[in-house]
């Protein structure tokens, strides 16, 4: 937590704020609806986004308000697509807490799922801005799509620009419209929107290949799921993909990059432990860290202040995280 | 058809073009989505809710393009809602096609929904109207709500107030929303978006009352399910209500006002074979009639034209239609 301390003190508030919005969203509607909220925001996360969005947007002076609704519409958005996601995965918990699909009945699943994207689509279009309304609603088109894609994609593809778009569509999507609505709504230049969008997809990508590092390098009591889980799925994620290019020689390796997926157990925990003790763990947290650099260099087009040292701060935090 | 002559031969353009608009909403995204917007779309439906828009907004003086974006916006929300449902609901047909997920995986029917959802919200942003956006998601929670309120509320409840939200919920809030969306971008006074919002919400009313009404008085040939399947479900529609309110002397009416559901088939049987020669399919088709005289009291605030002829044409359409 020290780690996080300057970004995170600064936000706090703004957060807390934000949280409230978004617990707020089921009143007026179905008893059970709040039940489920409470469920699905106990497991929390680390509100990277909204913190983005916050201090991006308090730098160049858009409204505290309007900040704090896109930043619930986004988190709830991202929510809404974690509920049908663990529904399709069947899985049991998320963060150390009970999915909403491990509770209740997958028609019940599926329809909250879709209540929380009406909520977020509802304050989406209270933030008041055509230019984030298109934002928002392109974005969850990417974010499905890329889902949709995942789900008809044959496993075990070992391709570097398949894995970008899928991180991509997966991850950085999302962060990108953190930042970029914060620019939009306060009406900054067209040079500066697009400052902000290579930020948050910057930090968004580096965001996602360290968590696809961790996936690996964790241990399994930390991570809360079997080490190498991607990978026992037949997602081939950036550590295997640096680990196949420099191991050519390798059977299971050769075998992946033919097309084909290694089904034996046996195998693939061998092929773990290799991809664990080998060097391309450092060269992913290496490729992470290019992209964070490029991050940095775009906040030069904001005034110094103690938010954009946060800004910084923050996405230093996200490459160096071992959590 | 021949009922359907004038006021489908003014839009039948528009309607093409909102078709055309809605097809191509998977085109850039992954291949298989064409293929299951094709299904989907394949089954069509009566296009009522784009045919208001068109009408009213052409009156009104909307610009045609915002008209044809927010009718494909309004009809795409409605067909996810619906590739959702036939999940939850296990359908097999609708309109005497496959549904989706007759032939996809539950995972894959989720996602696409999703998509369809997400492709609204871009049309409903693309209106480029903040009023219509917030009236787009709003409506969409009203919905959704009022699916999870009927998944989680006991089955064979008889009562009135129940059944009246219940059909606003699930039709009459997107006719409205079709109806005020054409004013809104019209930029009609308040008085006038509020008698289009009126206008939908009873054509709407009734639209869903003629289907219920249907449910008993059809055949099961023509409606391609069994007669009486929302009885047979557990599901009080106003025939049935109006046949109870009548015969509170009927073993089986009795069972369910006291709350609890008929469950042998043979009483059931009876019972719909009661309420479809008895008096109460007549007084429904009165109570629908009386919403859409309401309906046509607020076209009053339209100057007479050829196209507020053939709302009013519509609207009686609406009520006298027997499929």
């Amino acid at each position: 937590m020290n780690k996080l301390a300057a970004f995170s003190l600064l936000v706090q508030d703004d957060i807390r704020e934000v949280e409230t919005l978004m617990r707020s969203q089921a009143q007026g509607y179905h008893p059970d609806l709040n039940a489920a909220l409470d469920l699905i925001l106990k497991s929390g996360g680390k509100r990277i986004r909204p913190s983005i969005t916050m201090l991006i947007g308090r730098i160049l002076g858009a409204s505290h308000e309007r900040l704090v609704i896109i930043s619930s519409a986004i988190e709830l958005l991202h929510t809404a697509t974690l509920v049908h996601d663990d529904l399709i995965d069947g899985a049991l918990l998320r963060r150390g807490m009970p999915t909403l699909n491990s509770q209740w009945s997958p028609g019940a699943t599926v329809l909250t799922g879709d209540f929380l994207f009406a909520r977020a689509a509802k304050l989406a279009a209270d933030s008041n801005s055509i230019p984030v309304m298109n934002l928002f609603a392109k974005t969850l088109t990417i974010i499905v799509n890329g889902e949709i894609t995942q789900l008809f994609t044959s496993r075990c593809i070992a391709s570097r620009e398949d894995y970008e778009r899928r991180i991509f569509a997966k991850t950085a999507s999302l962060f990108e419209t953190s930042a970029a609505s914060a620019a939009l709504l306060s009406e900054a230049s067209q040079h500066i929107v697009q400052a902000m969008n290579d930020f948050g997809r910057n930090i968004g990508m580096a965001f996602q290949m360290i968590d696809d590092i961790l996936d690996f390098s964790g241990e399994q009591a930390t991570l809360g799921k079997p080490v190498g889980s991607d990978l026992r799925q037949g997602l081939i994620t950036l550590p295997a993909l640096l680990y196949f290019e420099q191991h050519p020689e390798d059977d299971a390796a050769q075998e992946i990059l033919s097309g084909k997926c290694v089904e034996e157990s046996q195998r693939v925990n061998v092929l773990i432990e290799s991809i664990r003790s080998g060097d391309s763990i450092r060269q992913a947290r290496v490729e992470a860290r290019k992209y964070i650099d490029q991050a940095l260099e775009s906040l030069a087009v904001l005034p110094a202040s103690i938010e954009r040292s946060a800004l910084e701060e923050l996405a230093n935090y996200i490459v160096d995280r071992d959590f």
